[in-house]
């Protein structure tokens, strides 16, 4: 037994960890572009990255480092994803942190923002060389990592065991390119004081993937730098297995669905969830090639209930399906099942009722079986195309 | 050896051909929706469908005709793609075939537009009855199938071969979606007097299918509509299997690029030619990767030459790579070499220029072998979204 508790505050908050935020240049405008977690004792680390065949140099850094390596210092930038920059790429890193006016151990670097320029040594080093590593300001964190995510993602969590001890995870993210799963590149830090064995990081982190964060992107279709990595100082002394993988899964998920919700101009975070399939994985397939679909996700924009391009959509995704045995419903009102058309006057009304909502589902059962998964979306408008013709701009 | 010209008119210059297109009240404005072929002999067919599980009516009802049967008529209509309609569906195009006042042999049918409606079969029974078939009127037929196209896609050649004889081929086409080849409807109709054998009709119309509408199209991401159909009615009495490969190759080449073209809203026509592949394969995957991705669209619409945005979706698509053997260039602007970055503001300039232009390359070599592919995609702008978000409307 044991209670998770959402508490205010930032990563900060949780025993031996700092942060800070502050604007090293990178940005126009004096916007926050370069943070810092540090920690006062050694931490235990677990990362899972991008399947992306070009891994940005921070995640080639890293991996350089011996299994079960320590750290107490972790480098963010944001505006320049250091990805397709080489071997140099790899040498500004050790050129940063070999420069640093403070002391630190195996730190790790991550960086999001335009691929394939190189890294603005000078800049990271002046900034970083101005921080304080005995602040708590997780509020300018998570400013400094945004690129053009519209607001800040954070969450926090207190968790306590029967036992009566109790410890602390937290996060903070950034993402919100999650209408093109392709190349929209999404950080995840996640921080906790539990006494939690080096093994059971990696082995829940990957695990937690596949709901949350997998289910809005990631899997193969990722950009140069996704990361989301667990640090744990372990300083509560206090853990259990089956509470910790839930305020995991709570983490991961607050952060995949701001991610989503925080799509680039999106106005509607839609979850796609397809049951009855043969199998989980096909499931998957389709539920993926619904959020992605960009016929799907225009009359998402335009509210219009128009479900044949749901049930296209998931003819081509190449799973195993039916007409006859296909449903389609928006929240609880049924279009489609086995081959009749529910869409009188009435049915379209409550429907554009439905899709005129911030959030909703679009369930699809295909008839067939078991298997099931749900994929996060949004909608797609002109503010997308605004954003994305001007990124680098 | 042949020789091959491009002529004036349409398909009803072919011998024994005949068209016409009509308003039969099924888009408003008094906008053309129905059309037909007509062959006053028997012609032999051959088809490539589309790959998505949930075939539309039409290409139901055509398959229950006995392998190698003859037509003489085609009937298409827009605004309904009859799709998702179940056996309905296919006893509404017995019905109006059943229902007309002239006689026809195993009559075709083909029909785009909105999906999971039924067709109004009153409508269509009504117009077809109207129909001269001894119309030679290709251009009305040309705009009856259109839906979200901008223009009519239409193509007409001569071929004549070395012992006098000549046969003529020439094509109808509808499209205009493929900035997103998921689910845009293609319908391609074919007419040729060539005295070509019925088996290579369906063989050179595969292989044909695969460099022209596979690489901006079909192959498992296709509409429930997609059709290519080919008509041959002999009349000529010439043929040369040669020729006719390269002249059929030169009319879905046509068709292809002016459907690309005509992508909703597009400005642009970008081929993108992935050379270097460990195979054709991977070659295909990769380009077609790019001419789907949304964020390289957007960039060519907002005329960036963000390359590393090109350089990360080769990384996504799971094909073999490595940064330190690809090369990107637009055109002959090389923008990236094996791990080097040619990005000087003098560089990045004559990108730009290059971008500027409606129509160009974006070459990558992956290094690595000898696979190539090139894919036709084009930018994706507000227009797209307009069209999209209102289609139904």
């Amino acid at each position: 037994m044991f209670s998770i508790f959402p508490i205010k505050g930032f990563i900060d908050q949780i025993d031996g960890f700092f942060c800070d935020g502050i604007n090293a240049g990178l940005k126009s405008n004096n916007k926050k572009d370069l943070g810092f977690i540090y920690s006062d004792s050694l931490c235990d680390v677990a990362a899972v990255f991008t399947n992306n065949r070009f891994q940005a140099a921070p995640l080639k850094h890293y991996q350089r480092y011996k299994k079960g390596f320590q750290t107490n210092f972790l480098l963010i930038n944001s505006k320049n994803a250091n990805a397709l920059t080489g071997e140099k790429g790899i040498e500004d890193i050790n050129t940063i942190f070999s420069s640093l006016n403070f002391s630190v151990s195996n730190p790790i670097m991550s960086s999001t923002g335009v691929i394939a320029n190189p890294l603005p040594v000078k800049k990271i080093i002046d900034g970083a060389n101005r921080f304080n590593l005995e602040a708590k300001n997780g509020e300018n964190l998570s400013e400094a990592i945004m690129t053009t995510d519209a607001y800040p993602k954070t969450a926090l969590y207190e968790v306590k065991l029967q036992n009566g001890s109790s410890f602390k995870i937290g996060s903070v993210a950034k993402g919100a390119g999650m209408i093109n799963p392709n190349l929209a590149t999404m950080l995840c830090f996640i921080c906790t004081d539990a006494n939690i064995p080096q093994a059971d990081m990696q082995e829940l982190l990957e695990l937690n993937s596949h709901t949350t964060f997998n289910a809005i992107s990631v899997d193969g279709d990722t950009s140069t730098n996704d990361t989301v990595l667990l640090l744990a100082n372990k300083k509560s002394g206090s853990y259990d297995k089956e509470a910790f993988k839930e305020a995991l899964r709570l983490v991961m998920h607050d952060m995949a669905m701001l991610i989503v919700a925080d799509g680039e101009g999106a106005k509607k975070a839609v979850a796609f969830e397809v049951n009855g399939a043969i199998s989980n994985k096909e499931a998957q397939i389709a539920a993926k090639a619904l959020s992605n679909s960009l016929l799907v996700k225009t009359a998402l924009y335009g509210e219009d209930p128009n479900f044949g391009r749901i049930a296209s959509t998931i003819g081509a995704s190449g799973i195993q399906c039916d007409e006859y045995k296909l449903k389609i419903a928006y929240n609880d009102v049924v279009v489609y099942d086995k081959g009749e058309i529910f869409f009188t006057q009435e049915q379209e009304e409550k429907a554009a009722k439905v899709l005129q909502q911030s959030g909703y589902k679009v369930i699809c059962d295909i008839g067939l079986g078991e298997g099931s998964f749900t994929a996060w979306g949004c909608d797609l408008g002109y503010e997308y195309v605004k954003i994305n013709a001007d990124y680098r701009t």
